[in-house]
């Protein structure tokens, strides 16, 4: 495959509001989404946009808050209580085509492709075999569709 | 502050030889910088690049392996043998200007401004002060320095 655009890292909290908070009052974030839940996944979303020189769409902070007591980040969040770094996420083209090179490649993915934050088919590679980094391939939405979410 | 440029995610690596097969071969990065020494700050680093829909610079991957026995991250690979998510770094337009604001809302800043990776000023603040996430702060590189390292 071919790397593809960084589209977010997501970073776990325990509390969306207090990061909102965080991110507009001491980084200065100007452009923060609205939140809102994705019960497939276990977690509630909020997008913070991060600025670019060419004034185009920038890897995105993908704020992810336990939705529910069977969320998939309690764990994550018992061992790192103030929330951290919780992954990352790359566009592909074809969702497909990715998930059947990491299959090839023997790369353990961490159940069937869902639909992501972004309404584009998703999926995650364990991150043992990713040097570390929980990893989600997600289709890059189709033109037009950039500036959603 | 103003929210500036996400300029890169900072990864620990036991090898960056070895990331730079993974970028190269299971993710398909096709710009991946040259390895060099940071004796500063105990690290050795290569970047790796990722695409963007403008065709400009995007956020950067910053592989970072220990550089001696006293290195920084030797503690963070002895938790993460694998390596993993160390910290994220942001621009900003003046980094005295940004660490004085950082001081005035009482976050622990991490030792003095100093050279980083991309040749201009940076500083840390303390994860514990930034929701759980190691956060460098850097100087924007002066017109026409983009495309360097």
């Amino acid at each position: 495959m071919k790397l593809g655009r960084l589209n977010h890292i997501g970073v776990a909290t325990p509390s969306i509001a207090d990061s909102i908070v965080h991110y507009r009052d001491t980084m200065g974030a100007t452009s923060i989404h609205k939140p809102f839940d994705l019960p497939e996944q276990g977690v509630k979303v909020c997008f913070v946009d991060t600025p670019t020189d060419s004034g185009m769409n920038g890897t995105q902070i993908e704020l992810i808050e336990p939705l529910g007591e069977m969320s998939a980040i309690n764990n994550f969040l018992e061992k790192n209580p103030l929330g951290g770094q919780h992954h990352v996420c790359f566009e592909v083209p074809d969702i497909e085509e990715a998930r059947a090179e990491f299959e090839v490649m023997g790369k353990r993915i961490l159940g069937p492709t869902r639909i992501g934050a972004h309404g584009t088919p998703i999926f995650f590679v364990h991150p043992k075999d990713m040097q570390g980094m929980l990893t989600e391939i997600m289709e890059t939405p189709k033109e037009g569709a950039h500036w959603s979410n």
